[in-house]
């Protein structure tokens, strides 16, 4: 496994090993990884010739008030990760070589970007969308690899890949969960022990939101209602949404008629988590 | 030469011929093609083993009240004159095949972008630097060329390619002139026989700074305003600007210390014309 500092050196390397007829897949990362990117590398390597992981905590992609600072970066440890999943080649940028002084350039989304967390972060898909895209352009990947769980991001960065026709496939793997149902995230790390047993009512809700859809509920509100008694049941979590919206545009919706994606945000302390999950009709999940 | 209608038919079209080892000069237009675009065709011709150029009147770069509906479309004359230079390709989307319902990712920028042209066409830049990175993205060009005559759209296009680190040059040409020094534009069919004369106010002016530059001319409103005269000295032609900024930046300026970009743009009744020339510190014409 080969670790590059520089955009010139992971050019060389991917560009070596395309020479021989490989395709390329990438999992583009901000490190601290856990399962959950596990998950995407073996996605990767399944399908792949070639895994590119990258590892950047992206400064844009965070608020004046956020955790950029004391955001997990260990480093080591996310080698070993990468190594023991198969990973190829790590792209482990510093903050300049990926955002240069007197870069002016952003990419940038209205309609899926405005509701959910673009709400509550309101330049976080500019700075992913940016990003991710100078990561495809230096990569020049065939596939990237997303994780359901971060299901606006997937839908936004799809958005652009289709807008800008960006030559690659985007897939999405599913939520990499602990025992008791919580999302793995990286977040997680934060909580303290009290907290982390709060935090398991973000996929109490989904659950229950996902059984009132099977049980045939086509009333949003109803459940959303729902969704918020069980959140609102944890002293200690502070609700941000909890959300129905169709699956595909991100649009509120009254009756559910089709897809839909449930999604929930809360603030547990400082600390943000989200979870969410993707539903037809009949309560089936799916990614999207 | 070929020519293709879709995105599909111009990715397969090139991907053959780059199979072979080549590379790929791309040159993109709105067609209404003149010696300007000659001029490009053949820096491409002369640098790279395949040519494409693309005609597109892109509607994202006018206004709600410019010249979008009456632009030259003349498809015909294109083809032959792109044969004539020898292109490989011609890449002529219809407006659905670039700008599909739904779409809704843009590229901006702040800084080049609020200046010159982009103070009198606010979206203008956003509309630009959108298609030419899909053009990009559908084409894969080595080299890119592109005319001095729109500087600030060379210096944001280049601006783009270093921030989101796209695989390609862009290689700029000088302007194409007629023999009385107008520059050459599409727009210029616009122009009645008495509005085509007093176009030549454009030129002059832009002579009588660099002859002030060469001159040891320092002081850029004096310039400036000299510049102002001899535009206003034509009735029929109105001011939009007449400036001196950083040749890097598009700063304004006070005293010329380096490279500089004089440009100039009037309105003869509904025409809008643009001309400029960057010059060193001793007045020698240089390209952007």
């Amino acid at each position: 496994m080969k670790i590059c500092k520089t955009i010139s050196e992971v050019r060389n390397t991917i560009d070596l090993l395309r020479k021989r007829g490989k395709n390329v897949g990438f999992v583009p990362t901000m490190g601290a990884l856990h399962e959950g990117h596990a998950a995407l590398i073996r996605a990767a390597r399944k399908e792949c010739k070639v895994v590119v992981v990258s590892i950047f905590v992206n400064p844009m992609q965070f608020g004046p008030t956020e955790d950029f600072a004391k955001y997990p970066r260990p480093f080591e440890a996310d080698c070993l990760l990468c190594e023991r999943e198969g990973a190829d080649v790590i792209f482990a940028p510093e903050g300049r070589e990926m955002c240069a002084p007197g870069n002016d350039t952003c990419v940038v989304q209205e309609r899926l970007t405005k509701v959910l967390c673009g709400k509550s972060r309101p330049d976080h898909f500019r700075g992913v969308l940016t990003i991710v895209l100078k990561l495809f352009n230096i990569i020049a990947p065939d596939t990237a690899y997303f994780g359901q769980k971060d299901a606006q991001q997937v839908l936004v960065i799809k958005r652009m890949v289709t807008d800008l026709n960006l030559p690659l496939k985007v897939a999405t793997i599913p939520t990499s969960r602990e025992p008791d149902g919580l999302a793995i995230s990286s977040r997680n790390s934060y909580l303290s022990l009290e907290q982390r047993k709060d935090a398991v009512c973000l996929y109490g809700a989904l659950c229950r939101a996902r059984d009132m859809v099977t049980a045939g509920g086509r009333d949003a509100e109803r459940i959303r209602a729902e969704m918020r008694r069980i959140i609102r049941s944890s002293r200690r979590v502070r609700l941000d949404y909890a959300e129905i919206v169709d699956a595909h545009t991100l649009d509120r919706i009254d009756r559910i008629t089709g897809d839909v994606l449930v999604a929930v945000a809360v603030y547990i302390r400082t600390t943000r988590l989200i979870d969410n999950v993707c539903l037809t009709i009949d309560g089936k999940e799916i990614l999207c």
